[in-house]
């Protein structure tokens, strides 16, 4: 099943190897009527706390945002934050990246910690979208796409749906099977209290939610979400650590890729994120997957190796991507449940897989004994990917 | 002169020791027709060819731009950007640091390859504030302070204006010496045909200008400005090195300073970037100020060990700052009169040093042969204060 190019093998690079001792994050809600900032400083010492770290021994603060300009009217996030955790003379930044924010924040973490600029980096993503309705959100998000496909209209739902289309008529797939992406998803969320869903839906629920762009329809789409989370990175020994986290850019303009269903910058970022981690894609455990649409967890799978090309569906199909399949993918409910705060996403992926490998779930929701772990953070419809493999010490 | 906490001496730190072999920038202006996206580019494009390096060889872009969202309604610049360099697979992320977000994306391509991450890293910073008026811009800015003097409806022009009164009355400058600072960067702009005001100034000027904020008036403030400045970064050897670059945060509200003149931020920023550059402030030869208002060239002097506390003024009188000084500040004209683009501004500062270091520039705005460059971007009203060291390879 792991196509050949991804085997593990013999590289140059070696595996990151730095500890991640805290992690922390709100729940996700539709609207939490905390600031912006409130819910960054929750998460942050959340997370904190987690390490047993004090805020002064903070070197360095990475805020991952995409749009608190459009969103909250606001700038300057990271000086803030870092101020009132009390961080005082510790470097910030925030670090923009669309929808991939929250887990480029984390990489630049780590490449503080590597460069040994940082002892101890602080990586905290969030947004707050409550503040707009669903039109102007989905109407800040389109600003990332090409300049001549946004002037067209075109929107992230309506690329996902056109992938969709496509991918149906390729591969055999049935619409049936796309909606057991958000079934399953929804079904991991349930035992997760820090979701914004947490109520199982139906294949049917699905089918029967209104259109979006066709074939996806409301089910098939993440939400709008206001949350915030947070990890501490250092060079120490940890329970958990990060192995890889490597990102690619891609083409920009999705009418210029060579195959809709080809989302290179995904395959470059996850084949460098294995050569790094010195892995296979047969070594991961639990999977984080940047589910913004269900077709884009099958997508994404196969970039990543997980699955031939146009066969991903049957591992939904067959059940093998559930809580308790040979690749559990996303067991927190992914973006289509726990929710889609921009920025805080990419970092709530990798505080799932720091719960998962340190066995820190509940039952219903444990994917057994992990050791390691993968998490895809896409930057609007695939202009940039961010992977990061995390692993356990045993 | 020199205060003895800022004597160079024994310190774990070592100097990075990067080279920066190219440099580029556009020419700042009130209003450029082009978009940011192609102000970006150009910048890009100088440096790469500057630096002989070609486009595929990067690995990794850092996008400094403070608020595209709120001036351009745009985000996701640095994947646009990466990919129509021609840059695809490399990693891409915009870093966001208010009034600092240029030196902060340098800092973040310094850290990645300090890091290992990567070989080739290209910084870019911009802004294209043209699209907004004057009141407007000033919101904008504004809402990177503490949101509790945001709500009492304090800009920074009257942060600064404060200070100027309290400097002027407490350390016996006059205000014609405040004056002085601009005066003598118009000078410097005229010989720079990147600069947006080419045309000299004089105290009389300055003072017989428009009230923005007293004792300040318009010629003692920066303008607003559309531009983009770029720089390669890697680990080969060049003419120039960067030898620090580090940033600390500062006490985010104002009025909760010990002392409306001191920036412990800026202060915390140098001391560190001369252990780790294993220099004082005495082995420095040229500096690029963060003057967005004439007091704040004083005050950033002061902190950096430049002069004692309450006497950077007599360096202005004395022409010890002037181009042909001891220690010339803001040859290419500062932000006063260069112009500043806010992300922009603390890339075109570091573009300005490695000119002079490898003689550059027209003789009327050269500053002999130095060894020693230090740049200093400034946060909104030193919320973040980012200190660059540059070194010439003799």
């Amino acid at each position: 099943m792991i196509p050949q190019e991804f085997a593990a093998g013999d590289t140059d690079a070696s595996p990151v190897g730095l500890g991640l001792p805290g992690v922390g994050m709100t729940a996700f809600e539709a609207a939490d009527d905390r600031s912006l900032l409130a819910l960054l400083e929750t998460a942050a010492e959340r997370a904190l706390r987690d390490a047993a770290v004090d805020a002064t021994e903070i070197d360095s603060v990475h805020v991952g945002n995409m749009a608190a300009e459009a969103f909250n009217d606001r700038s300057g996030l990271a000086n803030a934050l870092t101020a009132s955790l009390g961080a005082n003379l510790a470097s910030a930044r925030r670090i923009e990246n669309t929808s991939a924010s929250g887990a480029s924040a984390f990489r630049d973490a780590v490449d503080a910690v590597r460069s040994g600029g940082s002892a101890v980096a602080l990586a905290v993503g969030g947004e707050k979208m409550s503040a707009a309705d669903t039109a102007t959100a989905t109407e800040i998000i389109s600003r990332i796409t090409h300049e001549r496909e946004y002037r067209q209209g075109i929107t992230l739902p309506s690329f996902a749906g056109l992938a969709a289309d496509r991918y149906l008529a390729e591969y055999g797939a049935d619409r049936r099977d796309l909606a057991r992406v958000a079934v399953k998803n929804h079904a991991n969320a349930t035992n997760n209290s820090y979701a914004q869903f947490r109520t199982p839906i139906t294949v049917g629920d699905v089918l029967e939610s209104s259109a979006v762009a066709t074939p996806l329809r409301l089910y098939d789409c993440c939400p709008t979400s206001d949350g915030a989370a947070a990890i501490v990175v250092t060079a120490d020994a940890a329970p958990v650590t990060v192995e890889a986290c490597e990102s690619a850019v891609g083409v920009h303009a999705i009418a210029d890729r060579r195959d809709p269903l080809h989302i290179e910058s995904a395959h470059a970022a996850g084949r460098a994120a294995y050569e790094m981690a010195r892995i296979g894609p047969e070594d991961v455990d639990v999977a984080c997957i940047h589910d913004a649409f269900t077709i884009l967890e099958w997508l994404e799978l196969e970039e990543l190796g997980f699955a031939e090309r146009g066969t991903a569906w049957t591992l939904t199909r067959d059940g093998r991507t559930a809580i308790d399949g040979d690749l559990a993918v996303n067991p927190g409910g992914g973006l289509k449940a726990r929710g889609h705060p921009l920025g805080a996403t990419g970092i709530a992926q990798i505080v799932e897989l720091v719960w998962q490998l340190r066995g820190d779930v509940p039952d219903e929701r444990s994917t057994g004994s992990p050791e390691y772990g993968l998490a895809i953070n896409v930057a609007g419809f695939g202009n940039n990917n961010v992977c990061t493999v995390v692993g356990a010490n045993a």
